[in-house]
């Protein structure tokens, strides 16, 4: 197998296939999630839906098929999506009178139904979200990063005021920070989008933006706010205390399962995948060693140790298969399985198991007296020091000090000289999109973001033109 | 508002309207899920996937676009689906190389995987399951029971011996049932379907029957044994343990979301819909009554009840709003909440509430000591009552004693005239399709399943011919 040094796209397309995660399908940029794979989605959803809940926000289910007369009702949303757009044009046999788009987003549907069920201010807010299978027809694919159909949750809110919509924004994108850090054990940048990289008709787009190990970026989530640019497109007013139709302020915000190609680039390594706990579809592999086939009291206790296990909700998987221990330990290891367990003949003399957690090199004794309680909290350390050490990686690729174009180009060159990343650059920017498009050109850096107001010191001047600085924005290639 | 005896459907639009389950959209035949709606589904799904993972069928998502090429490759299941396919002409400004159909089902895109991944015995049985929205073209369409896009879940498997196939598509129709039956208080007719009700490309079609009030018949989830058709159009094949490469055995099988529509035919009267508890979004609605603002007693002893119930997991609703009591007990009951606590000054001195079960007609007095506890059970009560009830129901509406096509035209005649509905009747059939055709011609009754070996009496002859019977078949009008 390539090394993540050797080369890292490589790397990873290699491993999500040995782990079994996805294969490709006969349909261009369209790939199938394995059980594997797709767990791991459905451990991001239960985060997520468990936190919508608390906010009051119910899922429903919209139809995937859009006329085209509801995308040319907001010029901008239109121009955004049109190039990427696939078309039903016949159906049951005969042409249709209008296509009809496979969804990239909702908007325009949402937008729709909301200008029919609001009346007036006592049905604000409104606030729904749905899971869905969405479509972007895209040249460069890359499986879970970049596909042609892939799948999402896509949050729709209105709101009586612009600042209780704002406030949403916001609390949406603290609520995907929680649960990619907090789920998925990577750390991400909060910040605004430049308004080059705004959603296709939003006022707003503020995005978490997460490094990945070769120091590329992946945009993780994104958070809109659209002031009343929507409601006036889709006619969503409400009759105010003052007896005025006025129109509702508007949201949208989602997740991808590109989240699940920003996990394994994270924290990966060169024996496979390294699953955070949380979303590890097994979370404890069992390994018999040693002649246990002629031992079934080693199984036994297997099973015992299983069940205390299963009783607290830990996921787990016995390897009681015919290869040998040492291909078990390299399947699991590519597997990411987060602890491995193992017990043969002399560990059973000795009441105690051996425990590896995926992402050390030591292996610990642990007594069966304290199997359970050890392995619920060797599960919450290895998801913490994943978080933590993603953390610390990224802290040594952040460059503060590079304040002009040229020195970015030196500091790139200097990197591939070495053969190392490039890593993100915090800079000063003049707010204006003949710069950004300048950094560009001349670098293949793009702003992923404009950081929070006060989490980073501010720049100065423009690393473009030299000029007072408008706002300092992250600089990173991307996926 | 219309009764169900004056006008069925209409009453069953107008129920699903007012109760918020759902909304028409701008693009023919397809419908929006709101949030009342789709958590109906939810609950179903969290039934189903709990005993999809106790059977070891894990879930995966494969793409929703399937090349033409592929439906060709089996003659039965093109010719049974491409009346109702939508297709994708054009993507991204192109026209496609090869149309592309959204996926009515997808025998033919696990068919293509599952012939890369199965190489020896050692990797069968294989079975993953999916939850996905589908796509049939329908000219005649009703929310929930009939629309051009709907959602499901479908399973695949494949496996060594046929033996083993058919054990597996057994135990899915039971799961069905007990599904159906357990959670959505269903009574289902369990059976084989006759062959020209079979799935397009299926050796044998097994299906779960429900009749609803109006005694049409719903089929409410299907499972289909394919033999090798499918093996074999796809080359599906396994090295078995005397090194030959044969062909594996296949099934598929699934439940839509027309079972919500099922759920609100079998349970709802004239006051609105009747929920199961178990999936009811509100199981239990608290309605402060008397002048319970100017005594904030009251309030804060329903969030203490409240808060009982929720640590139970039992899912409840306040309804503090400002209209009268007569008119939330209205809505909530037009919603179909299982239970209503009405707690007002007096109820709080005598530390009790009143408690009323949405399908019966008594107020209950719950001493706040017993609250939680009667509470749950009420709500086991309830389901088990729907349930029953639906059970009795259907018993008054089958007919076992109809020998003659002309019987059976009398008797339809008869219930028409006397404006009641004309039940099931349990026949017996020669097993050719020109007796299964002239049933439908003469009396628009077809033929729903042959019911499960030993559970009715056999019928000596055939309702058409009068020649020995092959089998006893159920027949009824159907959604």
């Amino acid at each position: 197998m390539v090394t993540r040094k050797e080369d890292f796209s490589k790397w990873y397309i290699q491993t999500i296939q040995k782990a079994d995660l996805m294969d490709y399908s006969p349909v261009r940029g369209c790939m199938i999630f394995k059980p594997n794979g797709f767990e791991i989605w459905e451990h991001i959803q239960e985060a997520l839906n468990y936190r919508f809940k608390q906010e009051g926000i119910r899922n429903a289910y919209f139809p995937m098929l859009i006329p085209e007369s509801f995308f040319n009702k907001e010029k901008d949303h239109i121009e955004g999506f049109s190039p990427e757009l696939p078309w039903v044009t016949e159906a049951a046999g005969e042409p249709l009178e209008e296509r009809l788009a496979l969804r990239p987003t909702s908007e325009t549907m949402f937008g729709d139904a909301y200008s029919k069920w609001i009346n007036s201010y006592r049905d604000l807010p409104m606030e729904m979200n749905q899971w869905a299978n969405v479509f972007r027809w895209e040249k460069r694919t890359m499986p879970f990063l970049r596909t042609s159909e892939f799948l999402w949750q896509e949050g729709h809110t209105a709101h009586a005021t612009a600042e209780e919509a704002k406030t949403r924004t916001q609390r949406m994108l603290d609520i995907y920070a929680e649960v990619i850090e907090g789920v998925l054990a990577i750390p991400v940048f909060k910040g605004e989008k430049t308004p080059s990289e705004r959603f296709a008709g939003a006022e707003r787009t503020y995005s978490v933006e997460a490094m990945m190990q070769d120091t590329k970026a992946v945009q993780a989530g994104t958070s809109h706010y659209m002031g009343t640019k929507f409601a006036e497109a889709f006619d969503i007013k409400y009759l105010n205390s003052d007896n005025e139709h006025v129109h509702a302020f508007t949201t949208s915000w989602g997740v991808s399962t590109r989240l699940i190609g920003a996990m394994i680039m994270s924290h990966g390594d060169d024996q496979g995948l390294v699953m955070p706990p949380r979303v590890a579809p097994q979370q404890v592999v069992f390994i018999p060693v040693g002649p246990w086939q002629k031992n079934p009291a080693i199984m036994d206790k297997i099973y015992e140790l299983n069940e205390e296990l299963a009783s607290k909700q830990i996921r787990t998987v016995i390897d009681g298969s015919d290869n040998r221990p040492g291909y078990k330990f390299n399947e699991w290891e590519l597997r990411g399985a987060p602890l491995r367990v193992e017990i043969g003949p002399r560990d059973l003399e000795n009441n105690k198991v051996i425990v590896k957690a995926r992402d050390l090199d030591e292996k610990v004794d642990v007594e069966f007296a304290n199997f359970a309680e050890y392995i619920e909290n060797a599960l919450d350390e290895m998801q913490n020091r994943l978080l933590e050490s993603a953390r610390e990686r990224n802290s040594q690729h952040i460059y503060t000090d590079i304040n002009t174009l040229e020195e970015l180009e030196n500091h790139i060159e200097a990197k591939k000289a070495a053969n190392e990343n490039p890593g993100w650059i915090l800079a000063g920017w003049d707010g204006t999109e003949e710069s950004e498009a300048k950094i560009k050109e001349r670098t293949g850096f793009t702003t992923r973001n404009i950081p929070v107001e006060g989490t980073v010191d501010k720049k100065a001047e423009c690393i473009v033109t030299g000029k007072p600085a408008k706002e300092t924005v992250w600089l990173a290639r991307a996926y």
